[in-house]
């Protein structure tokens, strides 16, 4: 199986480095001749995991001294509900940036719990572009203003972190966090699923400044209440051990080979690549401003159906796998999160470069 | 690394052969060249394979139609807010029968949800032994009467289904499922955390009866809304897609060596070992009462606190692992779930018997 190149949006691929260390380790970890699956979270050797998955994420992202790192279970969706309960307080009021599919899915999941305002920011037209993010002027009537950098499924990113003053700003960052870097201290909370930069499905990050903590309704689960999961090294209940083991495995991994300067280097080249021959081919159109182009996942059309789909299957056929648009929008969408290297971007291009030829 | 036995109270020992699967195809699943934990969980082989560990697992534990089996994130935990948002009506109130630390666990946490009555079901005295369960006379003015069949920290088990008449009974089972055959229609809903019996940490199991979905109140998260994963294949969110799959694997892995019956008659005869060896035994004593002893956790103890230091210890070195007991109570305790061979307990036993003797 030579020259696979997985472009899922989520579960995506992992590095084939971390892969192939738990592979080797899946029976005996630390010669314990047990998985780590298998083992207690609360035993010596899980909890230096632990420790040592903390230490490496705050250095990779450069994490202030006061901001608290969780690990959770119950994906971003679940923290589209847990923000607003620890977060909203009785009778306050959130503000929702909608820029699409899962900003406005966060709002309408945090309406069950409170008062939510939303505003679009996405400018009128065929084009995807975000308005100008100055919201200083109402942002602090509300206890949060929540948005969304990096829209996975139209590939729309916001590079530049909107201003809401002194209010609270809430990010969710399931598809770009780790993939450049990015100044935590203009946040209240950020939260990420694992499923594209971090690890497997199963195990979502939250970042969360010290003052925000404590300040739950009654009615939040444990298990979301981020002081109940401070004071207990994110252990209240029994963690996704083995997810949490494979997110050290690649915070390690991408600290070996440079951390985030590294990094965003690499994403800013894989990119720069595709949306390059994009704009050079008549064939594909990509709708999504020049400064809102995402780094992550990269979406394009042949502006045909049939088309399309012909792209997808001979691509599969072609190793290049799991191009296939998102359901809600249809075409094609490559996820070139971290640990795609650029041979498969390369290899992405000159597949699409013959099947213009073929199909024009 | 031979020899060595996990006694884990959880996440514990999974079955040799699932893990052996695991690791044989952890970087190429069905021949696709990625890993299981890289694919999208809406593809049509993870789809095919969600398919197979429903019918799988409704098969291995002879689930009526009525039920719905929903796979979740949030652990058992999660589920012990969950169970009141979803049952709990306005005004409504719940039973919860205490029987130690987990049923009084979800008690307290149901408590920020609604108005919660407990009733103590432990004999008085020092053996811990369950009182007679017949609640018929006062269920019904319950929205649902709650239990935990096995406390995984004492070694308490209830074998006798409660009588709640035509009450709903929710069931704790994290510690007890799949480890012996239990009349499901006894039930209204089921859960269990997945990292005794099922797989890895990271994945609950939910059994609800069809007339119980879609009850839900308004402020309950998407991922716990048992309506919304009924529709959604439990997939309203990126499922923890990896311990999923290992679900799978263990249970194909349970209807291969014979199903229920078969796992059931294992655990009698591994537990009557145990228990037969620590009452022939001056050395050792364990307080529950015959009725009540766990077919899954077995707790005991030298009396001293110094030699059950020494015992683990020694026990660990001669790897005979995770025999501490849970720190609210001391002692040792050893679990012997499904994944647990006889060879285990024949190891365990013959090193009890040499611990005594050296140290009577």
């Amino acid at each position: 199986m030579a020259n696979v190149f997985n472009f899922s949006a989520g579960p995506a691929m992992m590095p084939k480095a971390v892969l192939e260390q738990a592979q080797q380790e899946l029976l005996n970890w630390q010669g314990q001749g047990t998985s780590v699956m298998e083992v207690s979270h609360r035993g010596k050797l899980f909890m230096e995991l632990i420790a040592q998955s903390q230490a490496d994420f705050r250095k990779l992202y450069n994490i202030p001294e006061n901001y608290q790192v969780l690990f959770l279970q119950g994906g971003a969706r679940g923290q589209f509900a847990a923000i607003p309960m620890n977060l909203l307080r009785e009778n306050g009021k959130a503000l929702y940036l909608n820029s699409g599919h899962w900003s406005a899915t966060a709002a309408k999941e945090a309406r069950s719990f409170g008062e939510i305002d939303e505003i679009n920011i996405l400018e009128a037209g065929d084009e995807l572009k975000v308005k100008s993010l100055d919201f200083s002027d109402i942002a602090e009537q509300y206890d949060y203003v929540h948005y969304c950098p990096n829209e996975t499924i139209s590939g729309v990113e916001i590079f530049d972190v909107p201003n809401v003053g002194n209010a609270v700003l809430v990010g969710d960052l399931s598809s770009t966090i780790l993939s450049r870097k990015i100044d935590i201290s203009k946040f209240g909370l950020i939260y990420a699923g694992a499923q594209k930069n971090l690890g497997p499905a199963g195990i979502t990050i939250v970042i969360v400044r010290d003052d925000l903590i404590g300040k739950a309704r009654k009615a939040t689960p444990s298990i979301w209440n981020y002081e109940t999961q401070k004071n207990s090294d994110s252990m209240i209940n029994t963690p996704p051990t083995f997810a949490w083991y494979l997110c050290a495995l690649v915070f390690k991994h991408l600290l070996s080979i440079g951390g985030l300067p590294e990094i965003e280097q690499r994403n800013l080249a894989k990119a720069k690549l595709l949306y390059d021959y994009l704009d050079g081919s008549d064939f594909y159109q990509n709708n999504v401003a020049k400064a809102n182009r995402s780094l992550m996942n990269v979406t394009f059309t042949t502006g045909n159906d049939e088309l399309n789909a012909k792209f997808v299957a001979e691509a599969t056929a072609a190793g290049l796998q799991a191009l296939k648009g998102h359901k809600v929008l249809g075409g094609m969408r490559a996820s070139i999160y971290n640990a795609m290297p650029i041979e498969g971007v390369q290899a992405l291009i000159q597949f699409m470069q013959k099947f213009a030829k073929e199909n024009a």
